[in-house]
């Protein structure tokens, strides 16, 4: 999803009652940021705090490249990262993700192998159908075995974009939280529904109902479940000790509009990109008697920021022995307060650009290349900035772009070099950046190496279900990414 | 201002408390337009009831030009046109304007022959300063006569954009209301401020406040103005027999950004196109007690939709010697109905595009020509669609470009014309079109003959103040319009 998407962030046809009416009841973040403009490294970043360019989800096979974990990549989340739930459960939690995992399929990566208690979902985007023999489909795990792969026994059609995951997943959500309840226990949910990515999909009472089309159709879907989470927290009497966030992954894929794309509102191009349109989420934060309702925040956040503010909300402290990106935003929510801290911008391997305050500074700019441009990729479609929407990687390290987000926050109309501002705003940049680059450790990259014989082939469970496929021989190849 | 300007649309920086407020007091409507793209135009049809190309506030000089009242203008409102203050008099009515007037300067065009009571504000936009030599200051009027010129007695300062305008007008509308609620008649106030028109403006209190920079501080003013005003009526105890509707006379004028304009949110171009940016408005209405609070509609709206639905708050019923293209909105407003009709997009002389349900035909796109954009003179910066956003006036009659404004609010993917959709949408829009072209009686063009000799040299009451300037001799010719 985009920042654009919901009513309450200024989507002209306001579908989105429910989360409209969870901003009403919470506080709205304006300014919230994900790690990185892709998905697999933004829920990298969620799960772990830190940089993608820390924990490993990034490529260095090329500059600035956008990685993630498609079937065959050999990589995935380290041992050595601790994630959230990890240290959730150290403070008596169960956690739970649904829906789709994304941080590598191999079986040392499996989420239970990484703090999860239980999973209903896939580990990779719900692409396909495949033959099975080039390619398999994408499985869907209960906990520790499949259950069954999508096209198969999890039915999506392209054609009508019916799928009823999302129902799946809510009522996944609904039962666990109901369990958790009944037996007192303190819980985690990642409730990670996927029905915005391309193949969009929605159930068929959500069908047809949005003016916008398919894509609207699966917002409203996920709208609606997401005003029935809430509802059952209420009806459990837990809303007072349950803390509620919504946010999303990257900025919607405008590649896939307007079938199947959604809205960065006025912001530059959208999923891919560190422009505003590629990384600005629309985010919330729901917690009755807790959060002021009707607040609006303009702190810089960062779903990095949930994993710490998870911590703090469990009484634990983050892990002391690497840095952590993510603040605590508690003194945030609670406290309406304004914590000065940087947004980094990253594609890859590099630091695209930083925001500080109202001033965003580029180091880089590229949307994608000449090449794939001229093949209809377009990740900035009916927006075109001279300098600044790129087909090259132009570099601008030592006189970085400079907008001024506030009274541009479309990106257009960059500072003048010469111009007081220009040279106030980045001086403190600029020291920033330097102590950032200088203090940064990088992950190994996990994203660099592919092989078609680790796809999701023979995941456990399958041959209690009779759908093992044989897995053709092991050819590690670097990965090619193209933008 | 433009749809993108308001908080409760989406604007980024969230600045107008008063207006969300209004809006979750009252009705918010999302799929508002004005009758023209520019201010003169937009504004006489407010006044009518009736689209500029009848009440005569267009030019013949070019095709699809657009044009206004500059001081040289020797149109303006014809006698023969009912203005809405006119007819409100009949129900005993008091009625007043503060601000821009804008359907023409010269005697006969004066406010207070047209229906108002009392005006304190300036017949032209606050252009200059002049030499009074080549160009008079424009005056500002109480009432029948001058009060003064704007940068001689009323400042405003260009560097700084520092001018208490707004206050002066805010401060008369308080007076006003007092005063009319005092001897108990009822009154119509057309609050027609023009703080965010270039050049912008805003008072001492309000300058350098807003994340926005001038443009924003400006939006603040009127935003905390609008708020003392409804709070005024709150104080009063007349909020339950008065009808506040709140809206804008064209798109932001995104040649004027990033200091100077605002934004249009997700829509395409601004101000002087018939693109969604340029006409697609920022809308709320409001009376406690009688409109449910928090609503939101889709009704298409537009402002000649205020002539029709005032007189039908004041128990009148609207001319029926003449053709009135607005609608009496109270059903959608007090009952929640939704009303079929289309929404013409004119520009000048010419149809260019018509609304119908979530369908919008382009039967002609136009931009600004090439020779002005070489000029720098840029109505979509930062955005270019390919064949929509043209810099030559393309005609498509006979095959117009029909966009989903659901799917694709940003008008970016013209549907397919082999489509069943298009075939289908077209028939229904087609004919809409033939009726409106068959049965329309366009008015005497009012904005085709300048002359430098009917600029505001003399205004009524220059001779109290010393104020009076001499005419050059009489010189009519035809207006140039550019674009």
């Amino acid at each position: 999803m985009g920042w654009g998407d919901l009513g309450a962030f200024g989507e002209p046809s306001k579908e989105t009652p429910n989360l409209d009416q969870m901003a009403a009841e919470g506080m709205l973040f304006l300014d919230f940021y994900t790690a990185n403009p892709l998905c697999s490294p933004s829920r990298a970043a969620l799960l772990t705090g830190r940089l993608p360019v820390r924990n490993g989800f990034y490529t260095t096979n090329g500059h600035a490249r956008n990685a993630y974990t498609p079937q065959d990549i050999v990589g995935g989340i380290p041992d050595s990262e601790l994630l959230l739930p990890e240290l959730l459960k150290k403070a008596g939690y169960v956690n739970k993700i649904i829906g789709k995992w994304h941080l590598g399929h191999r079986p040392q990566f499996h989420p239970l192998k990484h703090g999860f208690d239980e999973w209903f979902g896939s580990p990779n985007c719900h692409f396909g159908p495949y033959d099975n023999r080039e390619r398999p489909n994408i499985p869907v795990y209960r906990d520790w075995e499949m259950v069954g792969r999508y096209y198969e026994d999890f039915k999506i059609d392209l054609k009508t974009g019916e799928a009823n995951l999302t129902q799946l997943y809510l009522q996944e959500a609904l039962d666990f939280i109901s369990k958790q309840q009944a037996s007192k226990q303190p819980f985690f949910l990642y409730w990670a529904i996927d029905a915005t990515h391309a193949p969009v999909y929605a159930s068929k009472q959500f069908l047809g109902t949005s003016q916008r089309g398919l894509y609207g159709d699966a917002v409203r879907e996920i709208d609606d479940s997401i005003g029935k989470i809430l509802n059952h927290l209420q009806k459990l009497g837990i809303t007072e000790n349950t803390f509620v966030f919504f946010t999303s992954d990257n900025g919607a894929a405008l590649i896939s509009a307007p079938k199947q794309g959604g809205s960065n509102g006025p912001f530059l191009c959208g999923k891919q990109t560190t422009f505003e349109g590629g990384m600005r989420e629309p985010a919330i934060a729901w917690w009755p008697g807790h959060i002021p309702a009707g607040g609006v925040s303009h702190q810089l956040g960062n779903v990095m920021d949930l994993f710490t503010t998870s911590l703090s909300l469990a009484g634990l402290q983050p892990p002391s022995d690497r840095q952590i990106d993510g603040i605590d935003l508690l003194p945030v929510i609670l406290q309406g307060k304004l914590i000065d801290r940087p947004i980094f911008y990253y594609r890859g391997n590099e630091l695209m650009a930083v925001r500080v305050g109202l001033y965003k500074a580029h180091y880089w700019t590229w949307s994608n290349s000449w090449e794939e441009h001229g093949k209809g990729i377009d990740f900035c479609p009916g927006q075109s900035v001279s300098g600044v929407t790129t087909h090259t990687q132009e570099e601008h390290t030592y006189l970085p772009l400079l907008f001024h987000l506030g009274r541009d926050p479309g990106e257009k109309y960059p500072l003048s070099f010469a111009s007081e501002e220009y040279q106030r705003a980045m001086e403190r940049i600029s020291g920033l950046v330097q102590q950032h680059k200088a203090t940064l450790v990088p992950g190994q990259p996990q994203l660099n190496v592919c092989d078609q014989a680790v796809m999701n082939w023979s995941p456990p469970g399958c041959e209690k279900l009779g759908k093992c496929l044989k897995a053709p021989e092991s050819d590690p190849k670097k990965c090619f990414w193209p933008h």
